[in-house]
């Protein structure tokens, strides 16, 4: 039987959060810099840093959908 | 049994999460550059950035649903 | 037995993040563009960027429900 | 058995985003036309274009109702 | 067996965007409606447009209820 493809497609589903996290972040980075422009090299290390946080969250469900994959034995 | 399709549609769903966070993002985008006008290519900048790393989200799902469609075994 | 059917039904779920969004950016757009309607070429152009990516994540959904429809065998 | 048409079923689901969508974006619009009458023929433009990329959304959910419907067999 | 009947419901389920989206629009239309009573022309024919168009979600469902009710075989 395959639960296993069902495991790893519900793991992938974890990618929701970091979306819509990255999404708002962004929004209020492109609010921010349009109103100080002077800040924008810190915004973008900002953006990146949290992006980066977020995004991980999503890797971390791609990680687990992987590791059903290719490593569990049906 | 077919138990891949479902896997495969459960994993899809991750894309709900970029659809709305690159919609929050875009929102603020044409916000802020209707009030700063001179701000427009910094903040296309920023929403390029931003909707990748979301849209990343979303592509991990299907990088799921393709993995589970193609390379495993009924 | 058809689960397949189930999988691609699951699959087109991943739209309702692309509908969400689409319409959180479409209510700034309007909302900048009746403030400022100099910025109508502006706002036009960030809501087509984002709403193309935005509207990817719909399509992710029913490339998938596609496969699972039409290159599974049941 | 007749597990298409739960597959059918879910996937009509996926018409929660466009109605959300749509109803948000219609807000913002007589928000902002009761504000500047004047910009009433730019909403009702972005409205329309903005409506029609979420409608478009609920559209592919309906398209694979029907393709589970009418195309697969039982 | 009736899982017809479940495909059905489940179809139905679809009013929930709608639902919630024309009543966030017709909220804020009431609202603009009594801050600028003069407006009420251009508000009623907003909301009637995009009201539709979210309405329309609901009805793909229904519409979808109704074949799977009508055209299925058990």
């Amino acid at each position: 039987m395959n639960l296993l493809a069902i495991g790893a497609g519900i793991a992938a589903i974890s990618g929701i959060g970091a979306g819509i996290g990255i999404g708002i972040a962004t929004g209020k980075a492109v609010e921010a810099v349009s109103r100080q422009p002077e800040s924008r090299g810190s915004v973008m290390q900002f953006l990146l840093l949290g992006g980066a946080l977020s995004e991980a969250t999503a890797i971390y469900g791609l990680l687990v959908a992987f590791l059903i994959i290719f490593f569990m034995k049906p």
